[in-house]
């Protein structure tokens, strides 16, 4: 593991960790390069590139063996190993993340929420209290925090961005719509959904345009057929 | 707007737009790149360049005219126009994103949810009306649809956007945790936030590791030039 991996060889990886759970599901052992290439609609040249990086998990002819695999990916993002999170904003986003399953089970534990909203303050959500956010300092110094979850709106995340850091938090997984200004040492994970859903509407448009220039350019040429034709009986 | 702009560009350009409609609000009018750039922590020679392939936007020593720049990139992104958007799933992040500001602010507007359960299905969320998944297909077909979001288990999300296509859905924002097996032709924005949190985590052991083997190197020299002197003294 002690060369260095590309960041889009990184990218890529969790969509391979969760083909090969789905492969350990169906209880399937061995997977060839091919194979896999057919499920997850890539090559399967790009795989055996990817997965060349790890060194010796294929076997020529014979196929990767999906459980190792599946477990040095693991190994390698982190998975297994117990994550404490927090999350600071427990409204309709924080709580969703909060009750995603998908989370504990690759060992991302939700140990807490914070919020400024007393109706929220002192719930219990998935197994977590909620606490209120003039806790979070003290919560933060006193207990060892992974990740911290940011799922406020923006006008604050900039300033409990801070009072995270200034704690000892090393990483934030932001959701909040702006950009977090910390140290370079702090790991920032952003999610800004607005910018996703952009991408798609963007994507809906040129899709609308190119649709739209084809059918002018099919029209175009058969005006002109139509005009050779009408030239020929002419002349 | 004949250029084909890069699949690099178009993804910067909802976090230009962001920034230009953040300097609205500050009532900036003009901004030069050196500024923007500083602002949004890249290079000048970028902004410049992604900014160039509208043609015409900036003046040299005068700046860009932000209104005018925001109102280009917006227009170009489909912000503006309206998308009409229904949601899949009215679990915590379908509602979650039902009750985002932000998305209606910029023409995206939740005209209905879609749940199975009846806990929910009835209520009004943020305006729009949840209905029963069993009403999806009529609904689909009788009303203009142009962004259908998936918040639903991934179990059942295959055969949903399977529906969704058949009954004319051009474009999925998929929540659910796999691929979608759809036409070429429909587009599927995918948010992955398992992926997310696991490239996070990844981010988080590598820089663990960079530093224990930073200190490793460090203890190493420590100990070579203790050596160093040692032998010295020896000879």
């Amino acid at each position: 593991m002690e060369k260095k991996i590309s960041k889009a060889v990184i990218s890529r990886l969790p969509r391979y960790y969760r083909y090969l759970s789905d492969l350990m599901e169906e209880n399937v052992d061995r997977i060839s390069s091919n194979d896999l290439a057919k499920r997850m609609r890539v090559t399967a040249s790009q795989i055996r590139q990817d997965l060349n990086i790890f060194g010796g998990f294929g076997q020529q002819g014979y196929g990767y063996n999906v459980a190792y695999l599946q477990g040095e990916i693991g190994k390698l993002l982190g998975v297994n190993r117990q994550n404490n999170v927090i999350i600071v904003g427990a409204g309709h986003l924080g709580q969703a993340l909060a009750n995603y399953q998908n989370f504990s089970k690759r060992g991302f534990v939700v140990q807490a929420l914070f919020d400024i909203d007393p109706a929220v303050i002192g719930r219990t959500i998935h197994g977590a209290p909620v606490y209120s956010l003039d806790y979070l300092e003290e919560y933060v110094s006193k207990n060892r925090v992974d990740i911290a979850t940011l799922t406020i709106p923006r006008d604050n995340a900039v300033e409990v961005a801070r009072l995270l850091v200034k704690n000892g938090i090393k990483a934030i997984w932001n959701f909040a719509h702006t950009d977090l200004q910390v140290d370079d040492s702090v790991i920032v994970e952003n999610v800004h959904l607005s910018e996703s859903l952009m991408q798609l509407s963007y994507r809906i448009l040129a899709a609308k345009e190119e649709k739209a220039h084809k059918e002018e350019r099919a029209e175009l040429r058969k005006r002109n057929t139509e005009k050779g034709r009408g030239e020929r009986t002419v002349s």
